[in-house]
């Protein structure tokens, strides 16, 4: 995950709601996708131009207009003039530095969510944000690229799956809420996954370099927090049914994703006190063995080093040394000197240097 | 305790409500079990079809349902049918990857707990989900697997002991997660047990891998937090009557669990800094050896490197040097490197070094 | 401080109120004594049964019962009759595993305290129940065995000594709360000078069983907080006049214990905080010791390790090596030795390696 | 950042609402400069003496007035009596020693706040206070020195960009805070910078300095978070229109200027948590490399000691020695010595020691 | 300072209300001053019995008096009596164990704050008990000995500089705790300079003795905090105009002493953080230089000990060793020993090792 991104200072200086596109141009057109449907009819088109949806928003059904691409300011300002959001709200789609959260402007809400997805082969997380806006018959979905992520959901409006086709447009936001949170599940399996991983190598193999693989973890979980925590209160006050535009039958189904979010963040937690414990134990068992082997070392050198000691003693050419001279003094000094070595290697096991 | 379920994501992207069994299949047969009960009689019996429940429904006597196993989605989406349960609640009754939680759907309280049992050879906390369904005149808990912890209920029952056939299911209720959270502290004696013989492995043979049992134990007492703490406020909003299915006669017993609850938590906050400590302990109990060790090792060395020397300068070959002609040259040298070294051990000594 | 109850998970499986002794038998016999005062008498006499308190019952004058020993469940459940007790207190007075807690039952309060004593000779500190029962003219006390720590009070009571025989029961019952959190000071007193002692162990002789002793310090810290955080809360409610019990003149005085409560609290964090940095600076005084060892020891090492090269030189037995014939080869041999030897120790000291 | 205004105790024992300059002075002359603005014209001049701008606040017109320099208390006592503030304010406003903070005085509000600039080559956060005061149609701005951060918001005036002429001074006040948490923005970059820098000498070049460095930057971020914390209550309580001095219409740019605040929070947050990681990182990498370096010398010496032993032998005197005789002796142990010393390499290998 | 006084148990098991002096008696005898003033006139007397203030007592002027040592229980339970004061808030007084509290009587609000003053010399914190009491037209404020740090404030009301002789007691309160916490400012001051100084310590000249400063630094922070933290209840409380004693426009001065506590509470948690970050730092830095004297010296013993082996195979003494006979022989061997340790010092360098 990126620590921040570099065009995010751009900006200072300039007037509140001049649209600046802030983040990495992830693809090349903008795409606008509509889906109109009711409980009898779907219809789902491609459009050039907001302004073709204009006759939709008189009908009763519910509007799903998802914009894939961000860069086009042209095309953000002109849906914000079609739909009178706040320059404000225009200004926080185009720019995906956001942090998530709600906003409640009576005739709309505007949620920001991020989107995440854990690359293994980097082991890596990367984000795209996602911004919702909910009004009366209406949702509209900004995303960043064109992703498969809503494809399961627009299955189930086409077959007419659940109560989908049967519920106002909160439902659909709702729908779309969920998916992206069932998602944070499949990339904490991912991120679990490596968690034991990291486990493994510490008893199989505990190489230097898993230390930096542990920190780099972290630092993905540190950012990581960044995007979830905010969903805490942003889903809950959801929940507690503080604006007019979420019908009472659907503040259940926020409840259950407020459930899921929980969990996310428990998870999230949970991995950080592991990975907090793994570090601590990566090091002492490093230590550990690197005291066993200067351990080992130091005593052989020490059992030698006496013996030495006594090899100079005789290799001394003083002319008057009487054990030079004698028959077996050769062998007297080898016995004494295999007899000291022996002392010390027992007494080393008995002081449990050894 | 497993860190993650493998098979959480596979939900991502179905339409919610929808009921997929997430967790190991513990049992072979779902098996359903009926007690129903008033002060004066009580009927015992096991059913096949949830349909056979029908007329017990009918009378003021209350009923109490049994399941033990969850993979059986057809049994599970007719229980949800006779007693007209919100398809949330049966999808979160059959994943088993839920955080403890309580709902109040006016009609029906929704509870749903985590069974622990610990496994003294393996060290290892296992975990089992409990759910439970409060209705006007009857419960219904379902269980992964058949247990033998509810059985001195049934006994209770039957010998009508103590107050349980007088009051109504919510004091039933109340039983079942008395004996959930009693069964705690025999999980948490047998946990206090592995810290008394972790601290004493400490102090008579601190082995480098008491350091992975201890990171073990640490890594199962955070994962047995996620079971315990949202039980606080689960039972905490049970005692606050805020719901009218549970009478007030009855609340004075849930502020009992309450109070075991934040004893458990207590408890388990309590092994979680003990457990701390001792892998500090441990730690410098482990470098304070090596040192002591090392310093032995190094001070015998460092006596005998400068005589190791002198030995050296009387093994040199130059032709003239005077004291090797001397007669007591040999014992002179002798005796130098005897008084050298007693003068490096009092020196050491005062120094402290020894 | 023990860690946890063996006995404690006997109760799981039993129904609610169930009576059984946790704990450890103290005591030989059940005493109960009693004293009944008002402004003008006071009687005091030991009683066998509860049912000769009674009489004392219907007057207008204050009763104080006081039962030493816990184990004899029948006297226990007689008293729960007598005053029409709460299956569940008795259960909890009988139980001495209890935390700290009120309870209200609006006929009386039912309050639990642990009285604390410090064991200087093996530097513990060991803990009783205490629970209390607040009656509209009567206040029960039950403590583990006969202790001393109340006599004060009754000399009060008998010599009418302060305001204490004009107020009622609930006058009383905050006397023996103010007697038992004026005993936490005595223990943290004690507690203070053992933080004292094992600071001047640190600077003084800082011995590798020190950190043992500090480790077990905490530890009884850890175990002290169980008991005493608790009791703001408490104290707190008593104070705010929520019981019907409290007359509104005595709240002043449970505010005063409440301020004591605090400073109890403060000064256990203190001590955590203070112990909390001697474990580091220990840990680090020893290392920095151990290094200035090794250092000084791995200097003399080093010195005579090129001086024993040189010596090895000119012990080589070439036939051709003419510094050996030199007349002043010997002592240029020793000059050379010295000014190497000389010129290592200025070059360590210039570089502050010793 | 400096740590502490050495001037900041001379206050102590006056009377509260003496006005003393605590500070270092950063300009020489005070200047004040004064905008005066409606949809329709603007007015830019700079004017010596504040009674100047007396006509300016009779008119329905906004008017901003904005003080460089602090040191002049005379002309801050003039303001002062002008505009009726409450001596504290005053006192306060020459303090430049304030947090934070924002005061409703019914007739205005008062706001201090903190510009920083990060010095890039020296690592540094310089702040300057700066403080606000929003009347009914004017905004007085006192900064310590004439700075060019509030240049945009000039040419924006000037040339009616936006809504700016359009609006109150409420707007003009929420103006000038999003230029200054704006820049916030711009320091963090800075910082970020920093960050990924001091992360990439971690792993090419872990040099001791390195230690130094991330020390002081995380005295620097322990520092900003005192300036930036305090900015969330401050802007929040704008935001829920507590004031009456704040138009509604622009409570929603005060909402936007507070994500933007706990965007900073975060950011500043995020980077203690990976900077405390880089400190860990860094000890163990040295530590790592520093046992690689002992563990390879170590060996080495390891290896020869034996060997110099053996060489040391045949180095004896003894005049009975039976392999000096011999006639391939001198390979013998020659062979001996590497077979010696490729089995302890091979030895060492399997063990792991290498 | 004090960890805990010695004397504070001797309380335990006293009736409530028992004036006993808890703490040093720092004064010989005790003096009591008396101000009494309104806008026109001010009379300053010292007086023997608390008696002589009676007359005061009935005029309209506000009354200061202020006593000397606290140790002469007679007077201060005579000020009891004539003040009517609970016999709680005189034991208050006269233990000086207190911590911060401010308690509202209805008559008369009760204040007892910590005087600190830093001792340069010693490194310490020093404190001094004060406690206010506001009636409705006298403050009386006790002091355990007798300072200078009101002299200003009598000074001020001689003069009648700035409001102070047209405004009621709640203000010379105000005055008497703005002092106080000015005061504070002046030992945060010093204790920053001590910071630096430890710092600068740290970076010149890291002596193991500085561990023991800081740990000392340490300790007088954790106390320090005691005597703080309570101050921003207290003030907060006594701004919120909860109590009838204070006028309304006197509020807005303790708002402004309430700011100044938290910037107090600020500065002594930064300096908490920057003191453990030199702790963790000053650890880090010794063990590297220890590493970097341990490698130079590991270093050169590891490349004379190959050198020192060939020396000791030459000095061999077998009869048929060929290269002994070489005429170049002896070169070679010198030759081949510079040639070994050169490519080992290269070796090193090329693998970082030096």
């Amino acid at each position: 995950m990126r620590l921040f991104n570099k065009k995010g200072s751009k900006k200072a200086g300039l007037a509140p709601g001049t649209l600046i596109h802030v983040g990495e141009r992830k693809i090349d057109n903008v795409r606008i996708r509509l889906i109109d449907y009711d409980e009898k009819r779907i219809e789902e088109r491609e459009i050039k131009s907001i302004n073709e949806c204009l006759p939709y928003m008189e009908k009763e059904s519910v509007t799903w207009i998802n914009i894939d691409g961000l860069h086009d300011i042209g095309t953000i300002s002109d849906i914000g003039k079609v739909f009178n959001l706040h320059p404000l709200v225009l200004e926080d789609i185009v720019n995906t530095e956001q942090r998530p959260k709600m906003e409640d402007f009576e005739d709309y809400l505007f949620i920001v969510l991020k989107m995440i997805h854990y690359r293994s082969d980097m082991h890596q997380v990367q984000s795209e944000q996602l911004s919702l806006i909910l009004c009366k018959n209406a949702v509209i979905s900004f995303q960043e690229r064109a992703g498969d992520i809503f494809e399961p959901v627009r299955e189930r409006l086409r077959k007419a799956k659940g109560r989908i086709r049967k519920m106002g447009p909160d439902y659909l936001i709702y729908t779309l809420m969920d998916v992206v949170v069932d998602n944070y599940f499949v990339v904490l399996e991912n991120m679990g996954e490596r968690v034991t991983e990291l486990e493994e190598s510490l008893v199989t193999d505990p190489e230097p370099n898993i230390l930096q693989s542990i920190h780099e973890f972290k630092r993905e979980l540190i950012l990581l927090r960044r995007y979830i925590w905010p969903l805490r209160e942003l889903i809950s006050s959801l929940e507690r049914k503080e604006t007019g535009l979420i019908n009472e039958k659907t503040t259940i189904f926020f409840r259950d994703v407020y459930d899921h979010t929980i969990q996310v963040i428990d998870t999230v937690e949970t991995y950080r006190d592991i990975v907090s414990g793994m570090m601590d134990l990566f090091l002492s068992s490093v230590s550990n063995r690197m005291n066993e082997v200067m351990k080992v070392l130091t005593v052989i050198a020490t059992i030698f080093i006496p013996l030495t000691f006594i090899a100079g003693i005789y290799g001394m050419n003083f002319e008057y040394m009487p054990e030079l001279g004698w028959h077996w003094g050769y062998f007297t000094a080898l016995i004494l000197m295999l007899a000291i070595g022996v002392l010390m290697v027992i007494w080393f096991k008995r002081k449990r240097f050894l």
